[in-house]
């Protein structure tokens, strides 16, 4: 008797393809489905006054009983973000490592859903059963603490998923990425590898994070007798660690700057990821008691982010902290793309008030370059590659590495979101498209702002808005009051009444015209008036603000 | 009998200074002022809707009796673009080289300026006399051809000023930069050296251009089966010849496409700054005629603009243009700081297309780092520094290059926007601040859209508007109708019908009582309106849109 037929595994990304951030993906087998991450997206420049984006997860709720729970590799918005808001759609227990769960734990308890969802820590080198999954954690290197690549295994195959990583081999904290597992993984027969595309245009090694202290140390020697001032990513903590390393040894307090820095590292020193000798972190209240030469702040606000400590600073409006000419202060970061012209604009404030400003080999990436990515795959050895984390030229980036070494073509999968690729170790294609999409999350309105509102938005900012009121008298369509004007966000109306009185009066010619025929229902006065006023501000001044006529009736 | 005391130069830079672009600098000497460059800037990011930038001339039109002239550097929008807005408030001769003046007299015929501005071409190693000043033009090399530094000689010293340069020994076409006249005017003594600051933070030296061109052969000789699409800077002519040069080389027709680049190649070549071997150009239109990889396309869209040729192809609206699966792609330029986000949605769409895009080792800059600062420092042995075009942080740059040259301190001057540096060979000091500032056009608008307009735009952008209007009985203050609710930008209306009624309630029981009471003048009724809708909406959402009352009266 022949042998049943094993099922297929499928891979459906929800978000993260094409995009940097909202990383989200089901994998299912059967009646199992478990996700892994669940992030969220900042909002592109277009999408004017959102404060985030989050995945649609339809797909999800359409098949809520068949969902066993979400695997979380590491703790970046990128990738838990968006728990909060999904949770309370598709309520799921979360599996992770220690510090991943802190974090995420912090976001939970702020939206107060920490009673209500079951939680479980991982450590790496385990696995966790969900449905017909079984789930490994590995341990990786990247920019925060605790990060997991995961082996998934199904009846229809393994998949090794990187999660973001780099190969530190001398890392701050901890153990070095777990190269023995994926080696050992891969010897087995792995069916496919999805690894993290964010570096892969680039050649070469991503340099190891302890070579940042290193540069530290180097500064700290040299500028023993000035006050110095460290901006980074509040969740690099082992970044953190290494300033607190070259604040002891050069004898120097520490004093840490903004909330997500403050909590980051509050969670990481409880449980047990950053070591603080004693007596050198003091409040920010108590510099006054220290010269400043002895001192060091970490801060937040490495991204030029307007509210963020640093920031505030730069613009002179910190409470507690002034920037003093014999400041040094240090970027260790790089400007994520965007970025770029609200980082400078700090350091030209900055360097204005007098302070000297360090931005030079004093921040490494935490994603792997193209060297580290040939490495994974000769060590995991997949049937077939799928890049994920990453825009399309860095999928395609990754694509090509993977060709390099012997992967066929058809072997390698650059998928978009709400793809389904089916897959066993006979074949693999898309097989199918689910709906997917980002939510926007605006205030406290989650998807009640969405292309018509934006496209408002849009147009608003782009040359304002002129009202049009006019009361008529219901049964005669008489004129009673109006048309009378008024604008926002077009010119200035002082030093252009002529302009907007010209403007009511090419209206108020089209709207007695109108009026006076026979066909005067509302929508045609509307047009009219609309018609009206576009024509003439276009002809004056080359602009398109938005018009907006509205008519009361009053019964007399 | 002593000597008469000589009067003081008085430098007074109009803008350029702690900014990118709107360069325009007035020499000033007893009745004499010289205006160097007239630039524009493009708009910040705040800017919302403006187009461009140009500088507030106030104090040329003070002293209008006292100004000879424009004196213009390099045919760049930076150094140009200002020209056709100002010259309409204060007409005077324009001295520039030859295509410089070809680029300018583009933009005063479409100004409908040509005849009324007097303009005279200049040659490097002339001088002309301007009032109390000459003024020579030295030879140097830029991303554009026939860029100048000046000599600004005056009875109290001599000033070199840069203009936008580096040193190329190897350029495209032409004479290399003449240092020879630098060190000839250096030797002789010089009071002040203003300095282009552009790249002043980065070490060692630019590259020539011609590296570009070696660059292009290999991408040629590689890519023999394929269309080539190469994207810079329209102006970049030398750039566009070594394009030629490739293409003539390995036997491709050229098209050029978008109107920018069109016009520059076609005023390039009637100038003599172009050579373009007969039968090598092609109209779009005789692309038909050709197989793909017989073609090179020049391109307007290396910065990912959204209305240029190359963004319009990647997103396939490109009227006669269809990007293949085997185009080249080759982005000729880096990304200006804030176009990163664009430019690389540009390459996710190119590749998306299954072109193979190249962006790495394609460019050069236009502007000298650090080793090239020194060579000039040296040869011009300066009394004064004054570094100009940058940021502070580049200006910062360039003055600790100054100083590390051994240029005393108090010697290095960075100066602001409308401060008047006052020097001669004994002192050198900033004794006052002449009005300064940035006009922003918006359409035919010139400053008629200033601070409180763009406030609203921002308010307008970030959460959309709210408009409560109603009418009452002119005497009695009785409500006749309304309060009726419009919004735009703020939530999809149908899905928040409930939202809206509620807050039309609010603001209608609100107004109930206010209307009731015995003080109801229309602002009071308009606060109270303005009050109730923010207060509700508020607390609903988080959100603050716009909120406008607007009242109507009738005689009833």
């Amino acid at each position: 008797m022949k042998k049943e037929k094993k099922g297929k595994l499928r891979i459906i990304p929800l978000g993260g393809l094409e995009q940097i951030g909202m990383n989200i993906t089901a994998f299912e087998y059967e009646d199992s489905i478990v996700v892994v991450d669940c992030g969220l997206a900042f909002p592109e420049d277009d999408m004017l006054g959102i404060d985030l984006v989050i995945p649609d997860v339809t797909y999800l709720k359409d098949n809520a009983s068949k969902v066993k729970g979400f695997v979380i590799t590491h703790g970046h918005e990128d990738h838990i973000g968006a728990l909060p808001y999904v949770l309370k759609e598709i309520n799921l227990p979360i599996y992770t490592t220690k510090l991943t769960m802190g974090i995420i734990e912090n976001k939970l308890k702020e939206h107060n859903l920490l009673r209500s969802t079951k939680r479980k820590v991982v450590q790496h080198g385990q696995s966790i059963n969900l449905g017909k999954f079984r789930i490994e954690f590995i341990k990786t290197n990247h920019s925060i603490q605790d990060a997991s690549a995961l082996a998934i295994y199904s009846p229809a195959g393994v998949v090794v998923h990187t999660g973001d990583f780099k190969v530190d081999y001398t890392p701050v904290f901890g153990d070095a990425i777990d190269l023995q597992r994926f080696a050992e993984i891969g010897k087995k027969g792995v069916l496919a590898l999805m690894s993290d595309s964010t570096n892969a245009e680039r050649k070469g090694f991503t340099q190891s994070e302890r070579t940042v202290g290193i540069t530290f140390d180097h500064i700290f020697a040299e500028h023993q007798n000035t006050r110095l001032i460290i901006a980074t990513f509040a969740s690099n903590v082992d970044r953190v660690q290494q300033i607190i390393n070259s604040a002891y040894k050069y004898k120097r307090k520490v004093v840490v700057e903004g909330r997500s820095m403050v909590n980051i590292i509050s969670t990481a020193s409880e449980l047990g990821y950053l070591n603080v000798p004693e007596n050198t972190l003091i409040e920010i209240d108590e510099m006054k008691n220290y010269p400043p030469e002895k001192m060091v702040l970490i801060t937040t606000g490495s991204q030029g982010e307007s509210m963020a400590a640093l920031s505030r600073m730069a613009a002179d409006v910190h409470r507690k902290v002034t920037i003093q000419p014999n400041d040094t202060i240090i970027f260790s970061s790089n400007p994520i793309p965007g970025n770029e012209k609200s980082v400078s604009r700090v350091i030209n404030e900055l360097s204005a008030k007098g302070a000297e400003v360090i931005f030079q080999d004093t921040h490494v990436s935490g994603h792997a370059c193209q060297e580290e990515l040939k490495l994974i795959y000769s060590l995991v050895k997949p049937k077939y590659a799928i890049p994920v984390h990453g825009e399309y030229r860095h999928l395609k980036a990754n694509a090509e590495v993977a060709k390099s070494l012997g992967i066929p073509k058809q072997n390698v999968f650059i998928i978009q979101s709400g793809d389904v690729l089916e897959l066993d170790d006979e074949s693999a294609r898309v097989v199918d498209k689910v709906h997917t999409g980002a939510v926007l999350v605006d205030g406290l309105g989650v998807g009640d702002v969405g292309n018509i509102v934006l496209r408002d938005r849009q147009h608003l900012a782009e040359d304002g808005i002129i009202i049009v009121v006019l009361t008529l008298e219901r049964r005669t369509n008489r004129l009673l009051a109006g048309p009378d004007i008024v604008s926002r966000g077009f010119v200035y109306v002082r030093e252009s009444e002529q302009l907007m009185e010209d403007a009511r009066k090419a209206v108020s010619d089209a709207l007695d015209k109108c009026l006076s025929g026979r066909h005067t229902d509302w929508n045609k006065i509307k047009l009219t008036i609309r018609d009206a006023m576009n024509d003439y501000i276009w002809k004056k001044t080359k602009r398109r603000p938005m018009v907006i006529p509205i008519i009361m009736d009053v019964d007399v």
